[in-house]
């Protein structure tokens, strides 16, 4: 059900800004904002002003595409970080859920999208360009592939792949296995496949 | 799992706000900002705008205390509506759901909140003096106590029902019984006896 009647027209502006966004119907958007309405005006404005910095001041990195408030991001400009070692993802999320597990300590490469003919994008559709700059000029030893298994990724992985392979850089992907806390019976047999055809040595301890 | 580092500072702050809405976590907030970058600055900025001026200019009908722009809301201005009948809501989301009924032609008296002990909210965090003082002038005939059939609601009712007993009003209170397209069987048997109990002469066609 539409909501008919506004009382005041700012509340419907800012209902109809809040429900522009991804899974906010008109109800939770009037939620959203009539919660807001109960704060202080002073915090109702700095979220308005946040939104506006925001639009202003956003910048993405001229090296990996990622987010970032400076023209070279905090990762791309850190001496700790290997420029050799680039792992490629498709977003920002997928960034921060590789930062996550503390265990790469490479630079990233930011897609911004993946391979999805049914959407429209296309390969000239994806942030490479600078990636093979960066090739081109020797500065890249590895790629690694990070993208999400899906037909879309997978696609991703195969055009970029056929797009490097004759230069030299070496090019690698995800692990594909069981989960780790997964029970073996509720694993789907093609990644159990995978993670047999791909099992490793044994380490003890 | 909390994000651990964003690569940009305003980005941060921006999720910040969002997460602070009801329902709204880091991860759907970092979702919905980023989400928000994919849109034109132009849009952003006037998200932004929206809720400046949502904080700035935003009064609460003075008769009413409903959202309003002006100082009078539109439904109390109106000519058409009945001054002398009072609905009593709690919220505005009730009186846009009253409003999208099309039987009302009154007016409203939105209390803001229903007492809740466990909350901390009792009979004086009520906005009802207004209401009283159009009462005691002989303004208003009837009111109507709409609120949701809870305990908070049932202890707020039997408030204002006593607080104004003694006035020359009426006092009534929405009908209660099975909701419109129910099934019998699957219809509560609380509800089910009460509209027994206050069972309606039928009229048939």
């Amino acid at each position: 059900m539409a909501i008919q009647q506004f009382p005041s027209k700012l509340l419907e502006e800012a209902v109809f800004e809040f429900s522009k966004l991804p899974g906010i119907g008109e109800k939770t958007a009037l939620r959203l904002v009539l919660h807001l309405l109960k704060q202080e005006s002073v915090d109702i404005k700095k979220f308005g002003q946040t939104l506006q910095k925001l639009a202003d001041d956003i910048v993405y990195c001229r090296q990996c595409g990622n987010i970032s408030d400076t023209e070279l991001c905090g990762i791309c400009a850190s001496e700790k970080r290997d420029n050799a070692l680039v792992c490629v993802v498709e977003n920002i999320r997928d960034v921060l859920a590789v930062e996550s597990t503390h265990q790469f300590n490479g630079t990233f490469n930011v897609l911004g999208a993946v391979i999805s003919p049914i959407d429209g994008i296309g390969p000239a559709d994806l942030n490479l360009s600078k990636l093979e700059e960066r090739i081109k000029d020797g500065e890249v030893q590895e790629i690694i592939l990070a993208l999400s298994s899906t037909l879309e990724g997978d696609t991703t992985n195969f055009y970029i792949y056929k797009r490097f392979k004759n230069f030299p850089v070496k090019i690698t992907s995800l692990a594909k296995g069981i989960a780790i806390g997964n029970e073996l019976e509720y694993t789907d047999e093609i990644t159990l496949g995978q993670s047999i055809v791909n099992r490793t040595p044994f380490h003890p301890g």
